[in-house]
């Protein structure tokens, strides 16, 4: 018995978007798969070729997977996929498997077993640990897919206005979501740090995760709102909730620049990895790139890219907004990342250790003097403006290295004869040592740059990836809406200008509370971009300043009371 | 040919305390050990018999050496005796270890092999995973002794004077020596994080440490000095480096409470771990205690203390102050510490995770209210002013939850008939959120107290543990000065006292920044007292006023170059 099922339900879950949606609800329905203890065993050497075909399939599959990614939603996304390749063939996974297989199992047992010890091992672990345990559900459930000769589900094409309904959804199949025909999805598991989430809030798909059970409870093919200020799935919803979910879809893309109702302009730009999101970043109406993450040019590969390669990419960046600025981040990669040619440490804790400017600096000095002849080339040859900050800078010893870096390299290339110019320069204030030293940055450079992911974790001395501590992980806590109102007057005393590329940049909730702090410019994913812009055009100062001198001296507890409706 | 051997021969390392030294250099001479792989195997009972019996006698050694190093070092410096402990059972050691002798090893060449496996491991990391190679070696070194029969070295009693050198020192070495008969010790390896600097510190032992090949060079029984301003050890020192390096040694104990010359009092206290170093404290004439780490109480145990065991230590620590003031800090856990009764996570970037305050108002509170009720008990019974302070608060909301827990503790108490009394109330500073709430804190308790070692990582982001960022983790970057400047500003405007208790409170060559800064009470390792005290008495504030003034406005470069020297 399931109940009335015209009766109105509401679900608490986590919003993993700011969006709301209407829609129909759908079960997403995956191949069955035969339980691997049933599956009876051929002779080993067969398993065994079944278990290199099936590994070999899933290889081609994550690659083309991790390419679509990259392009439909973002580089940062993709790098999923490149784990999934590393677990794919890591020993301490086929070697269990090889050796079952030598024993008589069949494929699918033995990858089903060698996975679930490897499962078990990551369960019960916090945040960044829990999610290599879903990783690794996923892989196992793909090879045992493609060892029974299923085909992947197919997610592209589902019927226009779909709310999915799923247990649980894997980055390839969220990555398949079209977020100009499906109204939305809903999940049993997640959290608002899972890829899943991740990958909503990028394509901008609105998104209730960790719904849990009673979500099976809905009816199939009813209407449900998905209502993201009140973080519930409501299944038949009244006119009142259906109102409220549906006003402000459908943005407009607004091509131009914008400004607030009182004439401020904002400059609203696009965080970009890779050249091929520069199409998507035009599309949805970017002023420019506030940020370009240039660590996608170093990954996946064998030997670092050459000057020339680089120099094309970034011309590429710089051509796609003729009238617009590009925002190039100097390479930014740390323990964190695996670089087969970087000699990169393990460290304890890798946010606190040798990272960024850090490394360019010291162990990765020959990459950035080859990534800034490419950068002061591009800004001569390219169209639009070229801007170039430095990540993880924490002292004035360091930004008076980089900026003399800058020097060398151009009087090198002055000597060569080659053509270049000197972009704009900057600073990336993501440390609370930045905040403290703002003003000395601002006096030596054009710009500065908040990132608040790292800002938040630092000033808070809270991992932003570890789940128990998420609560303090807010970038509106009053403590990191103080450190960046300092930044932003620093920057303004010294004539810089001031922007922000973290996420909060890109929550339209935040857009009246961002421009009351007095930033310049907020960079974002693509896919809100119409959003924000359409928020600024809304917007008065003299509102948005009380709004910041609020959220300023608030307790954190009242704080998060208000912040549900704008 | 080693030259001239009455020639001045100058040897730069690593400073690994403020305090030089003279004296007649000495090799450390270990027990020679045979090489385990000329060992010829008995039959594998016996040898597995061997095995056990060195582990049990490493065990018993490694407890009474945790147990003298608690009473002679610190609590803090004893835990390294626990990681020691744990290896020594952990089963990917034992278990090749007796793999191999039921293969007819010998057990020496067992332990050889299994650890020389793990080490290899360990090496080549960075900060605490090299640490832990050495840990190895350690545990490898005293069971192939313990294996041969050897004893330990004795360096309890070496001739006054001496200035030890050796290759390398273990902790188990180094908490042997006595600083009132050493004049120093100068080692090959290590660095300023190493077990041995700490140790050193602790202990008050002039040291140069990574000195290199070269130490070799230098004749046995030559007259060296020990140059901590300079960094070097100088064999055949002439006169003006003999007087550098002696002036300002032995300073006297001063009992009674100091002010500088122009009359402001600062109370120096001590930093402890166990009531067993009350004595030490004492003896060196502290004030009072500054920090009482109470983690101690609850490690190296299967179950938690009892609200009547803590009640009684923190007794014992009023009573020994009976016209001072005792600060507990309450329990400061995090996931990098192993207790066996707690259910720790593991955490990718355990310092950015839930620690502190987090945990007693989340997992632990049952933990946290029996403390503050031990706590509350004490401050009637206790002959001193008890002070209590929380660790790691970021937010207002964790602040005003701590406070109300004391409340209702108080309240139960009252309720109960139960004796107690309202302890002063405080709150760590060491998260750049609590520097940009300090206002609000101050406003709502008594005193504020900055934990250096933690605020310096975060505000800078940079791992205090890891070599490669050990530069950046300075309490003297400036935007470090600032974060402390903010946080005085904020006491002292709302009637709030301000003490310090990271490990710059302790060093002699800060004083008088830390006097200029307006610290009204800096905490230290009991040993560093004196010196502190008598630098006191020779400052003038406005003179302190300027440094700090200087100190905050200062480019990191130059800052270095004018701190050798007060």
């Amino acid at each position: 018995m399931l109940g009335n099922p015209h009766k109105t339900r509401t679900i608490a879950g986590i919003s993993a978007t700011p969006l709301s949606g209407l829609g129909t609800v759908r079960w997403y329905r995956s191949g069955e798969q035969p339980d691997p203890a049933e599956i009876s065993a051929a002779d080993p050497e067969t398993e065994q070729q079944r278990f290199d075909d099936a590994q070999a399939a899933a290889r081609e599959e994550l690659e083309t997977e991790r390419e679509s990614t990259r392009e439909r939603v973002g580089s940062e996304e993709a790098a999923v996929f490149d784990a999934h390749l590393q677990f794919l063939t890591d020993p301490q996974l086929t070697d269990p498997i090889e050796a079952a297989i030598a024993d008589g199992a069949a494929a699918e047992l033995a990858v089903d077993e060698a996975f679930g010890d490897a499962i078990s091992q990551f369960e019960g672990m916090d945040g960044m640990m829990a999610e290599r345990a879903d990783d690794l559900r996923d892989i196992r459930d793909r090879l045992l897919r493609l060892l029974s000769g299923g085909e992947r589900t197919d997610l592209t094409d589902l019927p226009e206005g779909t709310v999915l309904r799923a247990e649980r959804l894997t980055p390839s199949d969220t990555a398949q979501l079209d977020p100009d025909t499906i109204a939305g999805f809903v999940t049993m598991t997640g959290g608002r740090t899972s890829h899943v989430s991740i990958f909503a809030r990028s394509l901008g798909i609105p998104a209730i995760v960790g719904a849990g059970e009673e979500l099976r409870e809905v009816r199939e093919a009813t209407t449900v709102a998905i209502d993201a200020d009140r973080e519930v799935v409501v299944a038949n919803p009244d006119a009142a909730v259906r109102e409220q979910v549906t006003v402000g879809r459908d943005v407009t893309v607004q091509e131009e620049r914008v400004e607030t109702r009182d004439g401020t302009e904002i400059e609203v730009a696009a965080n970009i990895g890779t050249a091929a999101e520069l199409d998507g970043a035009v599309d949805q109406g970017a002023d420019g790139v506030g940020l370009f993450r240039t660590e996608f040019l170093f990954l996946d590969r064998e030997t670092p890219p050459s000057e020339d390669e680089q120099f094309e990419s970034y011309v590429d960046a710089l051509d796609a907004f003729p009238e617009g600025r590009v925002v190039v981040r100097t390479l930014d990669i740390g323990g964190d990342k695996p670089i087969p040619y970087l000699d990169l440490p393990e460290e304890e804790n890798p946010f606190l250790g040798s990272r960024g400017i850090r490394r360019s600096l010291g162990a990765d000095s020959e990459l950035f003097e080859t990534q800034l002849r490419a950068l002061l080339r591009a800004a001569a040859a390219g169209e639009g403006t070229l801007s170039v900050m430095f990540p993880l800078v924490s002292t004035l010893d360091e930004l008076t290295a980089a900026l003399e870096a800058v020097d060398r390299v151009a009087s090198d290339l002055d000597n060569e004869g080659i053509d270049y110019a000197k972009p704009e320069l900057g600073v990336m204030i993501e440390t609370p040592a930045a905040v403290m030293m703002a003003e000395e940055f601002a006096e030596r450079v054009d710009f500065l740059s908040i990132g608040t992911n790292d800002l938040a974790q630092y000033v808070m001395a809270a991992d932003r990836e570890n789940e128990a501590v998420a609560e303090l992980h807010d970038p509106q806590q009053p403590a990191v809406l103080r450190a960046i109102n300092r930044a932003v007057e620093a920057a303004h005393a010294h004539d810089a200008w001031i922007g922000m590329c973290g996420e909060m940049a890109g929550d339209p909730e935040l857009t009246e509370l961002l421009v009351g702090l007095g930033l310049d410019e907020l960079s974002m994913s693509a896919v809100t971009i119409p959003a924000v812009k359409a928020n600024i055009t809304e917007i008065e100062r003299s509102t948005a300043v009380d709004r910041r001198d609020r959220a300023l001296t608030k307790n954190t507890k009242s704080m998060v009371n208000e912040t549900g409706n704008q």
